[in-house]
């Protein structure tokens, strides 16, 4: 499906970016910027314009599901190496939206309580609800990630998450949620720089932990960890597209296109009102 | 406090909104805008300046809450009549900063578990973490103004709740979060003619609801009740202001100053790392 918003798009960004069968991680440029041939100033320009599309659309979805009976909304799961830009995203594609909109979740990692519950609980607790576009900040994904990198719990346990995960997401796509999964993807000495640019600045000391330059020196067992996620899950009712993200700006531009896409799917028109009109301009006009 | 981004006002907007002892909202003009006399065109330009401060203080206070041991947060109370822009300021004002640092919570009429609690239980539960700016679009405010007015519980638990709401504050206050409760105010002709909008518009229809005529006609009762809210509940650690809301734009930027003074009291600076700077800095160019 060719996009409404696509204008400077020299291709359908959701086709190039999904994952299908045959999918190899280390083939993907992170400096590329697939179907976009334009530059920053232009990216910027086409950003401003889209937030103003996605905005509707989400004011769309949200009305709908206060009058009709909908179950429609949308799912962003946003997975990357430290660095990549998920924060960016929030910001700057989904922060472009009206916040009430808009239910975002940050995954830490797990509490006790949480620890105590299969992995998918405390996932399930925070998908939107109708009329809400969700974002998962890491996600589930980080149980088969992390969790196999890191091996915090044993092989079989990890072998049987892709499955649950694929029904769950089966679950909720056919509840009525569209689920778009992103992988920002950087590469190794891009995550250098930033994380270097962390340390020089001092208001960016916060973002910076330790625990991230001993993650980093396991760079290729991520990426086989991720492999296999993409092998394992990326499935027809909820796929996965891998971002390119060395460029925020084309990362930003593609991810909005993603969004914009799964709203122009979902369509939503204005509710048609559930009470008479007419009649209420009459009670109205007497107080 | 005059605050920093005080440019265009001609006084201290924050001293001229308080509810103060002998405070009349009978007496408040909707269509005014204390301490400010410029224009529409450049209160947008304000607005757009202020957006950015804010952005800035609350990335400062989110990071500081990441790192340091603090308990600082921002509540904002908001209570209106139908159709007075509680929206448009979440939107407008607080939709300018970064989403991973808001939380908003829209409270409806409660559920029957919520009903089998005190009316403050659910309330308690949304109250921000440290580090967010936490929004009420409705509040606790609500079990006294339509409690009272349609008498959904007996006078003398009414009245208890006044203490009840003082002494909750008065923890959250001491526990570090600012409490900033702001009553838009708009004139009963204003929403008429704003309802009637929604009304004409079938974009809008789906905000409007009948029984928003309904409450209008309670309109004497519900202006007693604010005044009453007033009187019992406008303290120094959680005081009232009410913004005269006719004109949507002096309101939105009213609130953006209240909440750039409370951010201001706080002033939140930059965390300093935990951890050796230099040392990271050798070990990441190791990798």
């Amino acid at each position: 499906m060719i996009a409404k918003s696509q204008k400077h798009w020299s291709g359908d960004v959701a086709e190039m970016l999904r994952v299908r069968e045959g999918f190899v991680l280390a083939d993907v440029d992170a400096q590329a910027t697939p179907g976009y041939e334009e530059d920053k100033v232009q990216a910027a320009e086409d950003l401003a314009a889209g937030s103003m599309q996605l905005d509707e659309y989400q004011e769309r979805l949200f009305a709908r599901s206060r009058v009709d009976a909908t179950d429609a909304a949308v799912l962003l799961v946003l997975q990357a190496m430290d660095s990549a830009g998920k924060g960016g995203i929030v910001r700057h594609v989904v922060g472009s939206v009206d916040p009430q909109g808009v239910s975002i979740t940050a995954f830490k990692k797990p509490t006790p309580e949480e620890l105590e519950h299969d992995f998918l609980w405390r996932v399930a607790k925070r998908v939107p609800e109708p009329g809400i576009i969700g974002v998962f900040d890491r996600s589930h994904y980080e149980d088969v990630l992390i969790g196999r990198v890191r091996e915090l719990a044993p092989h079989d346990e990890i072998e049987r998450r892709y499955g649950a995960i694929n029904t769950f997401e089966e679950q909720l796509a056919g509840s009525g949620t569209r689920v778009v999964k992103v992988m920002l993807h950087i590469s190794s000495d891009e995550q250098k720089a930033r994380l270097t640019e962390r340390l020089d600045r001092p208001d960016k000391h916060w973002k910076y932990n330790p625990g991230d330059v001993d993650e980093r020196q396991l760079w290729p067992q991520y990426m086989d960890a991720y492999q296999q996620v993409f092998e394992r899950t990326s499935t027809d009712h909820a796929p996965w597209f891998v971002v390119p993200a060395n460029r925020k700006w084309y990362a930003r531009l593609a991810v909005q296109h993603l969004l914009l896409e799964a709203l122009e799917e979902i369509d939503p028109q204005w509710p048609k009102a559930d009470f008479d009109v007419e009649a209420e301009k009459k009670r109205l006009a007497l107080t």
